[in-house]
């Protein structure tokens, strides 16, 4: 998929939503139990209550690798399931691989040639050749992590050695070390581009996105964060959205486990169209739609 | 495992080799593709080839994720095998995981309760909420990346910002930012112990070592990039080994594929063997054995 059809697909849906599949068979509602594979029942049905205000889905791959080969077959199913029923949604493989050159081919081809995902999170640590693997196909995406939503975000990627107030102190401005997900935002804009590469900047960093958006003004994000973490929506549109929106803002816990009784499905539907509405006004506030 | 175990284990096989089962299902032998599952009957005959020569074994994850189910199937079998023929060698997941805390504790679970490795490697991006689940469980450990073999280590990992250089030139040397790997290898010192944490430090970047050393000198290193991509052991050992060893040095392709024929297993334990060799005399030169 590119930017412009996932654009249209926005405009069409007047939501920027996307639903985050951490189908953890423990939480799953327990009728489900009962089916030959209860996590792909389960997203089966979540999918399709919550198809009309989604624009992307988002497997987090650990909660499928945690049950071994069977895991493996849910996800599997769930994928072709939603490449069938709902071509034109982008999908996303919440992997955070990342490995040398060879390694980083493998994945890639697990998840954009045997599985078909439009798009897999990567992680930046190992650079340049862990990344590139992945941008070698053709309308496949690559989001790279930089900001993300949890606390631990600032043992590495926010720090920088205090240096800066030093020389601040010497009434030098200029040499202010970068913070790493700068860094990172910057150093990875020479391997890919704006049609094939976004970035993860989490909801709770709200008070960066206006430096994110100095460095890429015109990158897809995807914004984790919303709803059980915590960040803000408003907050998020306000300082990220672009001309072609940008912005893909993800909820998994808060839709998909609002329910665990029999109506989960509908709940999950009835939370994603609430979020839908919150965004329709985004979109129609910087005039998108 | 704990860290005195496998000392002796290092002691008693004169070695401190491990075998990277990178097993490519289209680099194995031809003649394997017969069996049911090749890429196990390639493993076991490697396993059983090498072992005397081996004190851990490393699959890395990717090459069997990227078959999907029947790879997960293969990979589970892998370590069921190793952990029944072999209880006393050190096994690595070489999955380099690394999400927010309730996704890395599914990581866990997949490969210290459901596989029972002894230890996974973990990409160190997201912090310390993303490493901390692995450091819950008793007697297993935690493989931080720090300072990766690959051409992109340079990326981020070796990144400072010139200010070091801005500030020299004003005489003051004292504030010179440490590089991300140093970093990791400090922060991280808060989260985990000798006792539960190694490092991957890359044998191509040797000249990094004495560094590495000052920053934690009794931690066990997981050394890759010695053979194929060009390390020296020597150097390695020079600099990195400490009065318990400290190092695992890992070979993935110059062992496991050294022959594509019907020979493999045995030229495999031949290499093994040239490798463990060469330990040896760096452990008797050290005074360890």
């Amino acid at each position: 998929m590119n930017r412009q059809e996932l654009f249209e697909q926005i405009k069409k849906k007047k939501s920027f939503l996307c639903v985050g599949l951490d189908s953890d068979i423990n939480k799953i509602p327990k009728h489900l139990m009962n089916h030959e594979d209860p996590v792909f029942a389960f997203n089966k049905e979540i999918i399709d209550a919550t198809l009309p205000y989604t624009i992307a889905y988002k497997p987090n791959i650990a909660f499928y690798e945690s049950r071994g080969a069977e895991g493996w077959n849910s996800l599997e199913k769930t994928i072709n399931y939603l490449n069938e029923k709902a071509p034109e949604v982008f999908t996303i493989a919440d992997a955070k691989r990342g490995d040398i050159g060879n390694t980083s081919k493998m994945y890639a081809q697990a998840f954009f040639e045997n599985m078909e995902f439009d798009a897999i999170t990567v992680a930046p640590y190992m650079g340049e050749d862990s990344v590139s693997p992945f941008l070698e196909y053709k309308s496949k995406w690559v989001i790279l992590l930089a900001l993300t939503s949890n606390k631990g975000a600032s043992d590495f990627q926010l720090y920088r050695r205090d240096v800066g107030e030093a020389l601040n102190r010497l009434g030098i401005r200029s040499v202010l070390p970068k913070r790493l997900f700068e860094r990172v935002l910057l150093r990875s804009q020479q391997w890919g581009y704006v049609e094939n590469m976004m970035y993860v900047i989490g909801a709770t960093k709200s008070e960066y996105f206006i430096k994110v958006r100095q460095h890429i003004p015109y990158h897809f994000l995807l914004v984790p964060g919303i709803g059980a973490q915590g960040g803000s929506l408003e907050e998020v549109a306000k300082y990220g959205m672009t001309d072609q929106c940008g912005l893909i803002v993800n909820s998994s816990r808060g839709i998909i486990f609002a329910s665990q009784e029999t109506d989960f499905a509908q709940v999950a539907g009835e939370k994603a169209n609430e979020v839908q509405q919150q965004m329709e006004v985004l979109l129609k506030e910087r005039g998108l739609i």
